[in-house]
């Protein structure tokens, strides 16, 4: 999907909602334990409910990983499944990266065999483990900058100090800021974003400054705390510019027989929520 | 794996060994492509034929995931066949990392679901995203600190400037090595380990004043470029403390019938060149 789609499905469906498919089998209804794979039925019946209200949807692979090939079959259902819906953008939050030849295998995991739109990256290694993601077209990176968790300020937020040539003057940049800096010269606009977590609001002003135009994933919203309004009034642009992610509070809003229905009435707050604040602009 | 029962079973075989278990379909011999699973298939017969002269493997996850739930399946089957073994020391290299819940569904999948002993981790999303695997008895995380791939200049070697205090006194570490500082309070040395590359051997010496008694996993010899003696003059402990990592030099040393006998020659050339450098010591 192309930046100009995306932009184009946000102003549609006056959301620019993800919907976060951390789909638990410890957390799922009962009932649906008796179908032969309760992960997909689970996740089947949250897209079936809620596709017109969001414009993405983020499996998050750990979940899946956790019950092993049988949660990777699901995985794949899904990633299938929401092919079907031409108007959605999907993000497999894998947060991987390695070496250039193994970047690459991943890349054919998440682009070549399932499909994605999307995967979510670890900048730790650099240039040579993000480039190979960005070697298929119409696919996307979304690069880790800022996360919504504690962690974050064990060292995203420590200041480096950079030096431009000898005898040049000495500059200061948190990680995260050069993060931002440096990968902007491995893509562009259209086919890199980045990850800031909702739980810095406020630091949503400096990411701007430095990546004013990218599309922004933004996690930790509901469950971890950040809040909805802030993150606009930081982090959107002129083409709105920000995915705000929910899992838990819309897929976990009922464990029964109604789960879906509780889920659709969830995500309708937030796309409301998301229409007035896209209005006020 | 205790560490005690490692440097054991490093002194037995006179080995400090790890095989690379990054199996490619495309580039494993043909004759097994007749067999149901090829891919484990020939990890098997790798490991049947040179588990004598290492301590470990270490099946990377990207290249099991290229190939879809299929391969999931062969990765599973292998660390199954691994547990055979009670003297190998079993690595998931699978770098992950995410906010507490998502990275305790990862270790639910690499140490309960598969049960390897050790998995390798990015550090970027900090403390909370490290600590779910550390809770699993007798398991290690691996953490990337300096790893072997060009893109390691673009962050891991960045200077940051680190104040202590109200005017405490300004100190200079760069990111690398502020990983190896901060993440020493997440964990010990028997279940802590970190990646540092072969390919900046003598940046060992620095890893050393900071962590002089952790366990590192060393990758990048051979295909990469990096040297064993170097390796071992910087960074070997009284301990040993090195697990040195080859793939692609041993487990493709032929795409023949005769891949398996190639693959032990290869082994057999880095055990022997590691016997004499531990007696050396």
């Amino acid at each position: 999907m192309t930046r100009q789609e995306l932009y184009q499905n946000i102003k549609k469906k006056k959301s620019f909602l993800c919907i976060g498919l951390d789909t638990d089998l410890k957390k799922i209804p009962r009932h649906l334990h008796s179908f032969s794979d309760p992960i997909f039925e689970f996740n089947k019946q949250i897209i079936d409910t809620t596709h017109d209200l969001c414009v993405a949807y983020k499996p998050n692979t750990a979940f899946y990983e956790s019950i092993g090939s049988a949660g990777w079959e699901s995985l794949e259902k899904t990633a299938d499944y929401l092919k079907k819906f031409k108007n959605i953008f999907t993000i497999a939050d894998a947060k991987r990266g390695d070496i250039g030849n193994t970047s690459s295998m991943y890349a054919q995991a998440f682009f070549g065999s399932m499909d994605f739109d999307a995967i979510t990256v670890a900048p730790y290694m650099g240039e040579d483990s993000v480039t190979p993601f960005l070697q298929y077209e119409g696919k996307w990176v979304i690069l880790l900058a800022l996360t919504s968790n504690k962690g974050a300020s064990d060292f995203q937020t420590t200041p480096l100090s950079l030096r431009r040539g000898v005898g040049g003057e000495a500059k200061e940049a948190k990680l995260f800021e050069q993060v931002l800096t440096t990968s902007q010269n491995w893509g562009s606009t259209d086919n890199m974003m980045y990850v800031v977590g909702a739980t810095r609001a406020e630091m949503l002003a400096d990411v701007r400054k430095i990546v004013p135009d990218h599309f922004l994933l933004v996690p930790g919203i509901g469950a971890q705390g950040g809040n909805l309004q802030e993150v606009v009034k930081y982090g959107m642009n002129k083409e709105c510019g920000l995915i705000v992610n929910s899992s838990r509070n819309i897929i976990y809003a009922s464990d029964k027989q109604d789960f879906a229905a509780k889920a659709r009435e969830e995500a309708m707050k937030m796309q409301k929520e998301m229409e007035k604040l896209l209005e006020a602009r």
